[in-house]
């Protein structure tokens, strides 16, 4: 991989939304620092979290047309370590919106506010109808939710 | 189990000091409601980043005489479910402090400040060198802040 | 404590039925050895796949009348540390069976067969039906599994 | 993104060496399917214990001149939800040995061996001294076990 490719850290600018993510003990692994399996766990937490938050998911929801997203799709990069008891900031941009899809690209930054980004990376998520599990159009409170990302 | 001594759900009021705890969409099983087993990582988490915090714990530390605190027993009731992405908050409290040993007991409230805890329990730190393993009187920059908590 | 109530570490003997654990690099905390809320997780993991197994339990039914475990107290002592990758053996039995409850014990054994556990526990199901999530009598296909761990 | 460029599912015989994973309760989420964060931990698990068994990783070591893979990347497509209690098996190959990191290939499959991967991802290990964190030659007993999985 040249220089001009190699994933580049990036400052808070580079994204639209923050989440406060606080770690745990059990982050950290042998080597002391948190393990790179935890960054998804916040990616997780950090979306779906601002989602039902705003009212575009609803987890127990069995009402028919009620949508999931499922993830078909997820990469990181790791820059500098972070660890355990530090807080730790997701910060959330949306990069494409397909008819069914959803890009979301995340970051994790450490306390210091001008720090640039100890990782980054993206999810995809496909949004699928919860009872077929087929995919479906995205339904208007989540596209409303993904205008204020992009 | 009689009545009397079954347990009971405690307010906030029982605790001497409270840990935000940030809840994680991975917390949540597939009932919908967040696992038991995950409250236990949150034991670890609240007291253990507060002895971090409070100079009495250093993770990281190879300096000779340094302590780690080793569980010999944990255990948990269970009276409410809890479920994120709702914010839960430990209250901490210590029960018993040994020659090596000590009592630590955490409760698991909600958001509410008025409700009483979802769940309630122990685990028993014992002290060792952490070269040796081996159980050590609790050092002094421990006991000043075990006095805070009971 | 007395040393007479202080819980012992038990043979493979004293329990009914045995599973097979797979460790995780994750399991090991940053003190190099598997954390204590691990073994939680393998308490369900061994109760619930064998219940599943044997048609006890049906993770997906959405069958008026199915029943599910709610976990209302759990409780763990550590004798002596796993560590991954060293295999791991569950050894399940039934201590008590009550009208809507039963207290599983689980033992977790190092993978040379004549150690004796190197922590033991013990957990409380409350079968509800998964709708109403209000208790009800256990049902045949259970009991038929839970007098095999008697 | 072109069907041509597209991630496919393979099947067992594009991979080298074959881990089984033991799926826990835990690693199913809400939606009652294993969650995307668990496939990086049993990534994680599959190549780690590979190491340690094969002598080419020494978790416990302090000896000057040891070293430990750090992950810098990890990326991973899913093709089909895996449940616990199935069990999984990882596939490993190495598609990429540098100086000092490796590009390692792992597909989890489905335990009926005619299926193909449920799911395939890489992570990259760059291997460091384990005391000053700084990259360094791999070392002749990796590089031994590293030639049995191209």
């Amino acid at each position: 991989m040249t220089s001009s490719t190699r994933p580049q850290a990036e400052p808070r600018s580079a994204y639209k939304v923050f989440r406060d993510i606080g770690t745990r003990w059990s982050d950290n692994d042998v080597y002391g620092h948190i393990n790179n399996v935890v960054y998804y766990s916040w990616f997780d937490t950090a979306v779906n979290g601002l989602l039902i938050e705003r009212g575009a998911l609803d987890l127990h929801s069995t009402k028919p047309g009620s949508m999931i997203g499922l993830v078909v799709e997820t990469q990181c990069n790791y820059f500098a370590p972070l660890t355990f008891p530090e807080p730790v900031v997701a910060g959330i941009r949306v990069a494409h919106i397909g008819s069914s899809s959803v890009r979301y690209e995340v970051a994790l930054f450490p306390g210091d506010e001008d720090q640039p980004c100890a990782a980054k990376g993206h999810f995809v998520h496909v949004y699928v109808d919860r009872a077929t599990r087929r995919p479906a159009p995205l339904l208007p409170q989540l596209l409303a939710v993904l205008e204020t990302l992009t």
